[in-house]
């Protein structure tokens, strides 16, 4: 049997299909998303989740006239589906093909990109107003997780949405969970409502009450409170009271596999004027038993088979994340000032096994980077250990709260950035290859990049003996093979190592580009070439004894980074050696924001992998040979 | 008769005053805060408003044991003339003397560092973690504004708060203003029940109708209901529901100017367990007619004559910001495409005759960088031209959004960054130091520094002919002198301008550094040596072919800059100079925060004022001359 989707190019051929078709749609829906996901990989639990929403919401509404924001953007598989994207769907998240995330250039209908949580507010406000200055008619809708809407940003958007009282809709995906499962007052505020027939029908009674009384009359004094809690009892036994105080109208909560429903209301809201919310209820991973049952581990995930679900690795290679799990557990037994601290990133950053054996050390403060940092600087200033472990490029959000709750107060706050470099697949929103940029220019602040998992543990270690602010990076993926045990637990701050003498030029990497430049250093050897490698390990503060023993004896330092060129590692490295007259020559990311594709193809493309490392020495080297210093 | 305040070196002698002797004290507190910031300059209104507030506090608390987190830190004058800095209250924000706002390192009483909006909260949460983590007993009071309640970081901070469920006092210091009058839903939700006392009556009266129905009995069905009723009640009619919903018990409103009411609120508040929020209502200026009067104006000032007020200066010289609302306004008559967004910044900014000229185009979103960043971009991305104007130190808030919400899209957003470099007297807080080093490495983004008012004009007129993202900044204070009209009315993008032909090496200055660098050259054109000066208006993109004329023919770039070096436009001019074998030789602020002092101290103190430039220029062409290249 042929399949529905087929038929359907874009949200008109959705609203040609019956209301007894769209269970089956929806049902193709979800197999071709559990197919296409298990191939490429790719966040699979929140799109099963919003199949039913997002059916719904381009049958009421009419997109790409209407604007449909999706907040993060992982959850817009349904909507590619179903926006003209279906037979490129094969190509998520690859080189070359569709974007796992809304993005402008690919269609009409992502009129706004995301990647980052909690911006969808403030965009659909943003357009919303473009349009009433426009004069024109259309509806705006942000469709935000009760996981983002933890984030301050939305928090600022909605307190705007208010106050200009224009026409715009913002459909709450409650699943209960960011990446984790969802914390804090807005999450408990939620729940206490999410489906619980007892709200309604106090509201109903209540709703009779009052006007019985009403009818009976109850003299002045008395009539004038029932009059105000006549008033305030439509909103009391209401869910939504806190969106209804903020000036939005609520509607909810509606069940967000039931689609009947979901249309109907997204109809009835849409006719409406004014910010008004509806609250969906959905199940995040719905339709995949494996993915209910473990939504947290389904959320994003590499390919996997179908039948038997995510298996452990074959040869299981630890990555970066297992290794700061480990490590930190260690430390953290031997020192019970260590506290640890994310945002809705307790397993992808390893902090799972911490917060289950230091239960009361670890807190997970939600998609809230802001607050993160600042909850962590006031534990710092009362004597405790604070690490911070967030994906680099969500640290972004924290810039601020680094610097001016931090290091300008030289509070001894470990940041971990995971997901540093290149991340692949998820693109250009979530590579973290700024982190060297916006924190080496902080005043007192260390950072650090390990070259392997041995060299993590150490540097952890070394972080926390530190009395000052100290962030360390590392990438997504496997760590580098662990070494022998004949080192020392830490390593000392501002200090290199050589890992390879040479004579011709001095290969100097940090972090995740150490082995590609030993991998480089091996091949320019096999054609006759001496270049030695060093691990910088720091780029703040510089080895510069290592650096400029190395470039005086070779006069040439090539840098590896991944990282932008612009004020990175090497920019480092260039403005210590500049008045020295050492000659250095940068490799790293040029001044263009990188696509999706796998690591390996993107550190190709970019030119920091083994080749590309070898063939740039070789161009400096000559070049060096013929043009003179 | 001598002041009772003279008798006040701790908290401890506070306690000992008899409750008749404070109206006296805070009147005292009125004249010597009146009488120091007209002398020095500084935050008058903001403190005017909290003298009882901030006596009560350290009434009824016990600082420093109980920690108080002041939010934004420019109202802590009273509590540092109440914790032993009487004397040195005269060097307040003057270079050496005491801060302006509260810092770890100036008193064991300012627990936390403070400085930009709404992170007390989360700072305040982490301390009180620490608290309980160590088992100790002292209570955690975070006093914030309502301007600062609208930052999303306050609302992270709220929602784990309330998760957390520990000992936490929030004052909320409700002014109705932020340095703006405050806008957003939270400032009218907080207006609805700012003393009006219809709410305590009906709280009174419902809980009595809800006490006498429950007596008569109403039937099971109606029971349940009532019971629902009841709960609901005690928090439907309370002001502060908001904050009951989100897990805080809410007290309030308060008279903020009512020393008993005030001292018996917190008192009893101290007792209680768990996060509270007390609603505290002042008036902004109080106690000084012409504060009261404006107190935006008096919101920051310079010196001023106590009785006659802030006075124009005899001979204006217009600001930057000014000249910025000018031209602004010019533009925006010309293209109804162009909007101005801010974040509680409309006059500072300048955008006050831009918000009149065009109420609809003009948009202040409370302080709220985050939001305004993404608002801006759902703008751009509808096809109108926006303006973000936030000072350089706020914009660190909404790094994150200017790279993923606008860069990343290549959105037309003109970012424009005002009191960028040193801005004085409100120190390290505020220095706009960090801009050139957090935006050149955004692929896609312009960074333009105008050297004067002239140039302002005509690079704002570019940034809007401009199609993708656009940063200027510029310095507070006085903009150098207009020229004559004969140039045209834009600039090319990345075209810097030779303003002085000069042999022997080349000043390559940007901002607010060439008309010291200007000076400089002069000062060596007397010994005889002569320099080039070059404007380089651009940070990026680099007008690499005057640059590198330049460089051929004097052999030494000389850069100067009002920013960090570490990645800043030395830095990029480095890294694009290195490859050509060109010296550079880099000019700007060591790796260190800048303490407060005055503009013309500060410039010396880091090395960029006309003297410290001409003698590093010396010792540069000397050090080629005597080492060689």
């Amino acid at each position: 049997m042929s399949r529905l989707l087929d038929t359907i190019d874009s949200p008109r051929d959705l609203k040609r299909l019956s209301a007894a078709d769209l269970p089956r749609l929806a049902q193709e829906i979800r197999s071709a998303l559990i197919e296409t996901v298990s191939m490429v990989g790719g966040h699979l639990a929140p799109n099963l989740g919003v199949v039913e929403l997002t059916i719904a919401l381009h049958r009421a509404f009419d997109a790409p006239r209407d604007r449909i924001v999706f907040d993060v953007g992982h959850q817009a598989y349904v909507h590619k589906l179903l926006t003209g994207r279906r037979e490129q769907f094969g190509t998520l998240r690859r080189r070359g093909g569709i974007s796992g995330f809304p993005r402008r250039c690919e269609s009409p209908y992502d009129v706004f990109g995301t990647g980052h949580g909690s911006t969808s507010i403030s965009a659909a406000l943003g357009i919303a107003t473009a349009r009433d200055l426009a004069g024109e008619h259309y509806q705006v809708v942000a469709v935000i997780g009760d996981g983002a809407m933890t984030g301050g940003m939305a928090f600022e958007g909605l307190n705007q949405v208010a106050e200009r009282d224009t026409d715009l809709v913002i459909i709450l995906n409650d699943n209960g969970m960011s990446i984790s499962p969802n914390v804090g007052a807005m999450a408990r505020y939620l729940q206490r409502f999410r489906l619980d027939p007892g709200y309604s029908s106090a509201k109903r009674s209540v709703e009779g009450l009052v006007r019985r009384y009403d009818r009976f009359g109850l003299g002045n004094h008395v009539l004038d409170a029932v009059e105000k809690l006549k008033d305030g009892a439509k909103s009391l036994f209401l869910p939504g009271m806190l969106f209804e105080e903020l000036g939005l109208r609520y509607f909810g909560p509606v069940d967000g596999h039931d689609l009947d429903e979901l249309t109907r209301t997204f109809e009835q809201v849409r006719r409406l004027k004014g910010p008004r919310i509806v609250h969906v209820v959905t199940q995040k991973g719905r339709g995949y038993r494996l993915a209910e049952e473990d939504a947290e581990s389904y959320h994003g995930c590499k390919p996997f088979d179908v039948d038997q679900g995510q298996l452990d690795p074959p040869v299981p290679q630890k990555t970066y994340s297992e290794v700061f799990s480990e490590a930190l557990a260690g430390l953290a037994e031997a020192d019970s000032r260590i506290v640890a601290v994310t945002a809705a990133m307790c397993v992808g950053t390893g902090l799972k096994p911490f917060a289950r054996r230091f239960p009361h050390r670890f807190f997970d403060v939600g998609m809230a980077e802001e607050h993160a940092v600042t909850f962590a600087a006031g534990l710092a200033a009362e004597g405790w250990r604070p690490v911070v472990a967030i994906y680099s490029t969500f640290l972004q959000r924290a810039y601020d709260q680094v610097l001016h709750d931090v290091c300008l107060q030289g509070l001894p706050v470990v940041f971990c950035l995971d997901r540093a470099g290149l991340v692949g697949s998820d693109g250009p929103t979530h590579h973290g290859v700024f982190d060297f940029s916006y924190l080496r220019h902080i005043p007192g602040l260390v950072v650090g990049a390990p070259r392997s998992g041995a060299e993590l543990k150490r540097m952890l270690a070394a972080a926390f003996a530190h009395d000052g602010p100290f962030a360390i990076r590392y990438p997504a993926g496997a760590a580098e093979e662990t070494e022998s045990n004949g080192r020392p637990s830490t390593l000392e701050i501002g200090r290199g190592e050589v890992l390879r003498e040479g004579s011709q030029a001095t290969l100097v990497a940090v972090g995740s580009c150490v082995g590609a430049a030993q991998a480089a250093a091996d091949e320019l050897a096999g054609d006759g070439m001496q270049v030695g490698v060093i691990d910088a390990r720091f780029v703040k503060p510089l080895d510069t004894g290592l650096l400029e023993d190395a470039g005086r004896l070779t006069g040439l330092l090539v840098t590896v980074e991944e990282n932008v060129l612009q004020g990175g590692f090497g920019a480092a490295v260039l403005e210590w050696a500049a008045p020295l007259g050492i000659r250095v020559h940068r490799l790293g990311i040029a001044d263009e924001f990188v696509p999706h594709g796998s690591q390996t193809e993107l550190r190709q493309l970019v030119g920091i992998d083994a080749d590309s490392i070898a063939q740039a020495v070789r161009h400096a080297v000559a070049g060096r040979v013929s043009a003179g210093p």
